[in-house]
């Protein structure tokens, strides 16, 4: 991906944050591997999202405007209802972000309304993002909604 | 308010969305006046929000990282369902932006589940907006929920 | 482009501002149908940025998480030293957002140091600009610095 | 401060990047107890700003729309060219947030022009933020320029 004008802070680097935004959604670009959309997921696993608990970055290098970045992202640890999905950004071939997100696989708590609870991660998410091909093996429904 | 790093870009000026992200918070800075929490203005009036159908800014002179600013910000033509804010900040006393916002007061469309519609806007709420003295003349509940 | 988590507000739509974040990325894209980089066009005309001076936007329907857009983006009008970037936002084929930017293109004020000041828009970026085919009429650096 | 709508993502709680701008934001205020705004920082020290290494954020409870929170900042740690910055953000008394920020006090590196290089955290201004009492030790220059 492109850096843009407005992720860049007047020292002409990209503003710290920023690489957050990017995290979140590389996370969400990452998940699209099962097969399922954000909501086709909520709908078959009865879940209600995937709240961040914890995140840990180390900047190694700036990025500029207008550079062209790439961002790797993988699921770097399956726990049984969390997970942690670790971001490399690389700026020319060199890290320049390292990161971990992690996060837990969050449904509707059913002896508290209106508050979430840590579910098991179903095995067919699990191994959908496991495939080292990053084939999609889950069966998305026939339609997005 | 103070300018921050994050919201200036490589010119080490104000990246103008941002400019429109105080706009935003500006109007609800606003109507605090009228005495009502958001949520509150929720549950007395049955709506649900105060979409954005228009805006129209004037970028005049820029803000820097570290400028005090000053937003001065009224509702400048009440409609039956709409309302016009008009926002302007300055620096340094001079007008550094000039914009308004239009918006609708919306509630849920009866006929329709899950849209909303323009409801009128409450003549309270008129009135509370309209004082010169900025006195707030709704009461407000006893406390926030 | 696809809409983002973090581009969304409480009531699951897109944040205002954030369409105009849009607005500003899509005008830099545009930019690139010249062949040059941004630092590359500071460069070839002695130019220090464009900056905006007037926008003005309306929200005909909402954009929510998840949906896939396009952007639409053309200059509308040449001035001597301004110009206007016209962005048109689909959401299914529907037109969400319907506005436009005003920019000036500035290089540094010989008279004032340090201030920025309009410049006549260099032909050939109108020309290359107005290509309905779309085509890169200005020949590039051999390569981006 | 408040929690703003626009911080705030569809499940209405803080979009996550939204607490490291907060973050980033608090780290300024608490170096204005030094009596030096950034850029009378930059003159007296001959350095160019306090680049972000490393940040490490967990995220306890959430914070909603409209929510009053609380930000606690302060340098947990000095180092020789580096320090850390311990921000909690703690919402009705519990804390929300709980995270740290590790910057460097970078100066321009005279054997590398236009790179940076870290450079020994000045004594004055270690002690003017070691004071306990918040007091202000540094005298400021006459006037912000």
């Amino acid at each position: 991906m492109r850096i843009e004008w407005g992720q860049c802070d007047p020292a002409g680097i990209v503003f710290y944050p920023q690489y957050l935004v990017i995290f979140d959604s590389s996370t969400g670009w990452l998940f699209e591997r099962t097969g399922l959309t954000p909501s086709g997921m909520r709908q078959r696993y009865n879940m209600v999202g995937m709240p961040i608990v914890e995140v840990g970055v180390r900047f190694v290098r700036p990025c500029r405007f207008d550079d062209d970045v790439v961002v790797e992202s993988e699921v770097s640890e399956w726990g049984r209802s969390s997970f942690t999905v670790r971001h490399r950004i690389l700026n020319n071939a060199d890290v320049a972000v390292d990161g971990f997100e992690k996060r837990v696989w969050a449904g509707a708590d059913p002896e508290r309304p209106g508050l979430i609870k840590g579910q098991a991660v179903p095995q067919e998410i699990i191994a959908s993002l496991s495939d080292p091909t990053g084939a999609t093996t889950i069966k998305a429904p026939p339609q997005r909604e």
